[in-house]
């Protein structure tokens, strides 16, 4: 571990979050299998803005108040939501200029967790290299935060995990002395070969196979199919932009001074 | 997964054990460097029992009741402390038929954790062969629960877990669901090899090396240099006889109906 580099962690479950925190790092969340697929691709096909929220309560609220709403428990669409959990809900036909509600089993969770960081992205094979340069530009510590299966270890997560730890260290600006950044990676390195038979070893695979739901798979493990980084300003996600970020920093810091 | 097989699951972190506890399970502790291995070496060596204390206040208490305590934290012995946490402290000329209250930074307080499964039992490649062989007389499910460091994932912990369920999984008998199983099994793949060269990815070897307490790898990483299995009975850890574990059963069994 060299002192100037850069530091990645990988936080494999949302439960030990607190122990990897940093105010000043960078959070990726991940939830390959399928709330950050789905919302890259969202996002890409022209949504204004995604909100995230925890519970299936304040999802109902927001359908009450008129809102779209996305809602899903264990791989199944909530019988008061618009949309489920696929990245093939979110066509531009459905989601173009609209503001989503959206509440999954894990993932939403894990996004708002996050939000004290500097800054929380949204990450998935979809939209990886646009990440990485994002990443690399912003030149801050990086936390990967998997939202796994309802805090166990899930292996699609640590997958993105490790190929997106390998790509940042291969820049020689990253360095890591995380046992999990390590692990990640060499389990990359045996499922990088044939992604998607490795991925009938990953317990979530199985679970959407039984619900009919497994038509993401090829797409949920293609690299940059979008070239936009959802990120999350105040309690929305939006396409990341340079201008409109900065602006969002300097608010945020009048209010902090305000405070 | 085939329903007739025992299940395994190996749980990362004493953070998410709630997500894995199973009453009728067996639970494997699991922290290589370096209390579990100390611990197969203390039994070894003729130690009479090991009591598990998790804080160092209850140490501490036993330490001016007159008993023999090892204490550490961060690696370092505690300055009241008998022993530290090496394996090669407890010698049979300083443990022979001797008491022995034990707490270490990780993995005393995740064996305290564990205890209301069906059997604790002490894990580490130094007892490798004869922790398998009661696994599989036992014929139950069992969980692996790694100490890890502080809450966090660590490598050397799920390497011999991979060991282990690899090892059980090659008897047939057992099978697992569980996406942390075949990671660590896939991990174990990549280092088995070279176990040594591998561990220099872990956090924990470079802690042990800078204090200087880097002299227990090669014994810590050796298989089978140790017969017995230590196991939790009532608030001592003592060498698995069969009877003495039967003559307990009923005793605890006993005691439930006096409830």
């Amino acid at each position: 571990m060299l002192p100037d580099k850069r530091q990645i962690e990988i936080c494999i479950s949302p439960a030990l979050y607190h122990k990897f925190h940093k105010d000043e790092a960078i959070v990726v969340v991940v939830d390959i299998l399928r709330a950050t697929t789905a919302i890259c691709a969202a996002i890409e096909n022209g949504a204004k803005e995604i909100r995230p929220v925890s519970t299936l309560e304040e999802a109902r609220e927001f359908k009450n108040k008129g809102f779209w709403v996305a809602a899903e428990r264990d791989g199944l669409v909530q019988d008061f939501a618009d949309f489920g959990n696929s990245p093939f809900n979110f066509t531009p036909e459905r989601v173009k200029d609209k503001t989503i509600v959206y509440s999954t089993t894990n993932g939403t969770h894990s996004i708002r967790m996050a939000q004290k960081s500097a800054m929380v992205v949204i990450g998935a094979f979809i939209n990886f290299s646009a990440l990485k340069d994002l990443l690399i530009a912003e030149n801050k510590d990086v936390v990967m935060l998997c939202a796994g299966w309802k805090d166990k270890f899930c292996i699609e997560d640590t997958l993105f995990c490790g190929a997106m730890a390998e790509a940042l260290m291969a820049s020689n600006l990253y360095g890591t002395s995380c046992d999990s950044t390590y692990a990640s990676i060499d389990l990359w390195q045996v499922a990088k070969g044939n992604v998607l038979q490795y991925i009938e070893k990953a317990a979530q695979r199985h679970r959407l196979k039984k619900n009919k739901l497994d038509d993401v798979l090829e797409y949920s493990f293609s690299f940059d199919k979008t070239k936009s980084v959802p990120v999350l300003m105040g309690d929305a996600i939006l396409a990341y932009k340079k201008d409109k970020w900065e602006k969002f920093l300097q608010i945020k810091k009048g209010e902090a001074i305000n405070y």
